[in-house]
């Protein structure tokens, strides 16, 4: 195949199986501005397979990063929230969205950690309302990735810029089995055997989650009803999406005030066009007292004081080292990639679909302007399943899932 | 200079003297994808200038085109009201506009007329709240031109693609006095003389301009306390504004219920990506009751039947053959360009300036969904100004202004 036709295969199955786009829906589409020709195979895809109208909004590296050198002090609390309200509105009235990921990990390198801060908190509370339906599935939709060449640089820096861009095409292709003989088939597949691990997990209602490793010996507590999920979702619109590709992960709510313990990050998080290494913190009922970073650690706080839910867990999640993103063997400086290829926990925001009935406070739902996740699994981690009488389940050993299903007496 | 500094130096007159961003104030930027280079430049420029965000909204042809060929039928009556509702809040909330013209004009062509013009009513209908704050002045906006490969073919088409941008960048710079010694001088000289043209027709008073050429021979009548306007416009809220680059026109407001008689375009009108040419209409009492083009008929009956005021005149515009865009011997196919080079009318919607105390029906004030600039003037139309006792004063000759100025005695 082309690399022509190999795109047109990944806008044709991020179409059809990703945001699963329904005949008469409009499909609102956001990218990066490189990522030109995938948005318009996505917006061909998506008129041949019904759409009523795909608007796609763009947005440029160098702009946004002009604001962070050439604007005023004083004009970083302000965010535009005629653009995210009328996206919230467009999809409370039945759009889909896409997204594609692939900024440049080192965007914002060398400015003003407080100027970031500060531009990230007036996003995060403009975008709530838009926020509030993406997590709650309301409707259906999608995040996957163009490989833009500052990405490409970043994930593969002694290669010429051509060669970068090539060899990040051939993992995402390769991670969104777009090279297989039946990619359609395979993931159907592949979303078959999550729904399996998730079933397993609920199976077997643990209490809390218990992760050790280097630096990190950390008792996740899991809320009252939650549920695994992975994969598949259908959404309050009853489309069936897969809200991630590549997904290898299966994830469920933390309890908001039951996180005890030290984790260390085993991979960089990207956010925002800022790069933050060596994460390590202390949790202590559910809250983060104690954060380090040894690349970053200004944005990294910055992020965690958003507001009182960005210094708790609204998500944990599962992924093996045999998930075809981890035997990569690359870090890839986006989340979607990387929260793909190691088991994370998420700060902030927790999702509707983890408990049963959706976020209630009182069984332990996490709120906040937030939700980035970010990895703490590896090889060397083990993940112990505490259940409610205190009996201990190994559930992944060196990075590998061990956990066998439950067997249910009906 | 290079090719990049007069881009800069185009970016900086358009954020300094087209929309003349204030400090604090939110800009608002519609681009074609292709004029990112340049949109990157207006953000540097307008952060500069203490614009408080610079919010792009680039627009795709080829994602444009996708929908006339892929979509449903039954899709066509849909617009992204969200967006353009989003848009209206952000100007009505302060934030100033600027939008960059250069659309390839033979986008749409071969599209199904009946699509085209079902999607244009849709989306005038939907522009509709975000058209009042513009023709208002409400904020301070403008228009400028980038030079894609699509549009500089068209008006290239024996050029090598690359020759043809080159050319069509030429023409853009010299008209935008781009590469005059001091051209911020040249501009402030240049309206101050557009400014003396209204004054001028503003002592004059006329009842009606009367035009005469081949095809041509139409009386518009004038709106009961029409104004002369051109160059530059003070907003509602303080700014002036140049809302044209390049701007060579001074206009005022016909009365929507005297128009008669017949008149030939003198150039092609190029609208939503579709090309009208040859268009030749009988206005009746301020009506067209028939209308002709030689390509593109459908697409421009279409437009005419949008509203009871598509039909009728919001606009008459007097520009000289000695404009420089006229001179450039040029058509552009781009009404940014092509309405400075020649007398034009517009259908539809009157502007607020040109009537003392803002629009009003009952003195002769236009309303409708459309504003749509078509050329009628060349070096062989002449035009007459006739005065409420029925005397006739030249007013152009073989396309020259050949008024004096009214001394008005005090
Ligand atoms: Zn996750
Ligand atoms: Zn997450
Ligand atoms: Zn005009
Ligand atoms: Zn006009």
């Amino acid at each position: 195949m082309t690399h022509a036709e190999r795109l047109d295969r990944l806008a044709e199955i991020a179409v059809r199986i990703g945001v699963n786009v329904q005949k008469g829906q409009e499909l609102v589409i956001n990218a990066p501005l490189d990522a030109r020709a995938l948005v318009q195979r996505l917006a061909a895809h998506a008129y041949d397979a019904g759409a009523a109208l795909v608007v796609p909004l763009f947005a440029d590296d160098v702009i946004q990063r002009a604001r962070f050198i050439h604007a005023d002090e004083e004009s970083f609390d302000f965010a535009p929230s005629w653009l995210f309200d009328g996206v919230a509105k467009a999809l409370d009235q039945g759009a889909a969205m896409l997204s594609i990921s692939g900024s440049d990990p080192m965007l914002l390198a060398g400015c003003d950690p407080s100027r970031i801060g500060r531009a990230q908190r007036a996003a995060a509370a403009a975008m709530k309302p838009m926020r509030n339906i993406i997590s709650s599935f309301a409707t259906n939709w999608s995040i996957l990735s163009f490989a833009t060449p500052g990405w490409a640089e970043s994930v593969f820096p002694d290669d010429a810029p051509d060669a970068a861009v090539g060899r990040l095409w051939d993992a995402i292709f390769k991670v969104s089995r777009i090279d297989e003989a039946d990619p359609v088939g395979a993931w159907q597949a592949h979303v078959a055997r999550l729904r399996e691990r998730c079933d397993t997990l609920n199976g077997h209602r643990f209490a809390a989650l218990q992760f050790r490793g280097p630096g990190t010996d950390l008792r996740v507590g899991l809320a009252t009803d939650h549920l695994w999920a992975g994969g598949a979702v259908e959404a309050a619109n009853g489309a069936v999406c897969m809200p991630n590709m590549p997904t290898e992960e299966v994830f469920t709510m933390p309890h908001r005030d039951k996180v005890d313990g030290v984790v260390a990050a085993t991979k960089p998080l990207v956010h925002g066009g800022s790069l933050i290494e060596g994460i390590s913190v202390r949790f202590e009922a559910g809250r983060i007292v104690e954060a380090h970073a040894s690349a970053g650690q200004d944005v990294f706080r910055s992020l965690i004081g958003t507001d009182e839910g960005a210094a708790r867990l609204g998500e944990v999640a599962l992924v093996p080292e045999a998930s075809p993103v981890a035997r990569s063997g690359l870090i890839f400086r986006n989340t979607l990639f990387d929260e793909n290829a190691a088991c994370h926990i998420a700060l902030g925001q927790a999702l509707a679909l983890n408990m049963k009935g959706g976020c209630d406070a009182a069984r332990g739902a996490n709120e906040s302007l937030i939700h980035i996740d970010w990895m703490i699994g590896s090889g060397q981690v083990d993940v112990d399943g505490v259940t409610a009488t205190g009996a201990v389940v190994p559930v992944m050993r060196a990075g590998e899932f061990t956990l066998r299903p439950v067997l249910i007496s009906t």
